[in-house]
């Protein structure tokens, strides 16, 4: 059975338009991302939405959480930005849907050379394929269960937290 | 404990020459891919060799399982030019390590913008965190056991292969 | 004599900031530019500012004028942001210098891939050494006296204007 | 009338090939990089062969005189392999053809992230727009005249040299 990507936005997938002299979203890049990659993996992917996860939501959470739900897929990668990923995770947890979910994301756009979000994304199609149920996080190389991890907002680095402390914030 | 990181060149770090004119290997993209890819994982890189696969022989086989043996890391992996990595994967099964040690490799140069170097490297390295002692190719997002696996070379994909075909090749 | 290369910023110089997730201008690029396009042409290279060219402001221009001025050089080249180069070229044509001024700017940050930084930059340091006397802007490979030209904002190129309608904006 | 834009190959329009893992000539990229670059200067391209300049021989020199010759444009740019470009130059000017002639190319390819390519482009478009008739050479940000000049291949560089020097080669 093919893997699940859904598509939530995130630095991933912002990109410079040059009229406005901003980062805008566009297009996801996630395919031509997999292309480059050269990936073999059999991958379904739908785009939920397209925003910063700083803009983020109860109903964001949950139209993720009824698409991890109703695909038929059990193996799910979901790319999110980086700043409420940890959130994400504890919205989907909650759910129990007894599936393997992967959130992952980058620090630099894609579109900009990014090297963290092609990295991550081979990091975390890898995870989500020999991972039991569960929902994690895959960053920097590194898998982490949704309530072990947290983003330490000066290093941009995500990082290993006892349990109790996972609601906190730095 | 660290992944270990053994290179032996390939593709993956092959570079432009503007002077030659071609192609050629200098020092290892490697460390550099690891801090673009903002990877995190602690990691000991070592450099055995820097050749092209076609060039593996049988001292370059030794010295590959030398050093996978020697070294205090129980989980390695391996960059390695696609043409051979198959047979390299052979001669490490044969030599029964006990050890989770991961090939992986590239089809595009880094230095020429690879995507799929960033893309397989973050792939590897997850594998080698996940799988069992055993000896894997990590190419295309996919992981093969060293005995069921072939590259094609028309199509420079890997395939799974019925095990008792694995010694043939296309 | 070498050319003098003047450098106030604008998007040929921004840069993405991993943490603040955001565009930024941290240093200049235009010597690595140099050096990526293996130029031999003798530059000497100062900073005067680093600024969105929408901030440009009277003390601005008077800091860019007093250095085109004070130089021993007699040809300039400026890198600006496009957004208020047509205004500058205006300030610089007023102060009558007799020196043969250049202005130059990207629509893409080099950081993110500019190859019209590149090209611009290629374009501006060929029309400074043959042009005579006067004040100039260099973009999409073309070149306009400051005072026959307008930024289309719509589109992002450059357009020839009637001189006696220079003065207005679209 | 539009610059005409001959293309014969180079290190301009070399490319990776994955699959004989090695460098090809396939479509010319000009086009491509006149786009990235922004330009609007009004060119027509034509590809009149794809080789690598050590290949060039009186056929070819013989083609490229004759294109030069019939096409209507005046002002023309060459895309040419740096190895025996001045060669070229020299034929050119043999032919005694009262057009602005420019020849240009890169010492890396555009396709391995060249910024010298995208450099020499907007360098050599720009020359041509301004140069009296004659056959030039525009690298690193320099034009020469086509008896003024060699490439130094020790450095990739190409140099000044004394008229009665330049049948010489190093």
């Amino acid at each position: 059975m093919p893997i699940r990507i859904l598509v939530t936005g995130g630095t991933f997938d912002k990109e410079y338009d040059e009229i406005q002299a901003g980062l805008v979203f566009k297009e996801s890049h996630v395919a031509e991302m997999l292309r480059l990659g050269r990936c073999r993996v059999p991958v379904q992917i739908r785009t939920i939405m397209m925003i910063d996860s700083l803009e983020m939501n109860d109903a964001g959470h949950e139209a993720i959480v009824q698409n991890c739900r109703q695909t038929d897929e059990t193996r799910i990668l979901i790319t999110h930005g980086t700043d409420t990923m940890v959130e994400t995770g504890k919205f989907l947890a909650a759910a129990v849907l007894e599936k393997t979910i992967v959130l992952t994301g980058a620090m630099v756009p894609y579109a900009f050379g990014s090297s963290d979000g092609m990295f991550n994304l081979g990091s975390a199609l890898s995870f989500v394929q020999t991972l039991p149920p569960g929902v994690y996080l895959a960053m920097n190389g590194q898998c982490f269960r949704w309530d072990e991890v947290r983003k330490n907002r000066q290093t941009g680095y995500f990082e290993r937290v006892e349990k109790s402390r996972t609601s906190g914030d730095n």
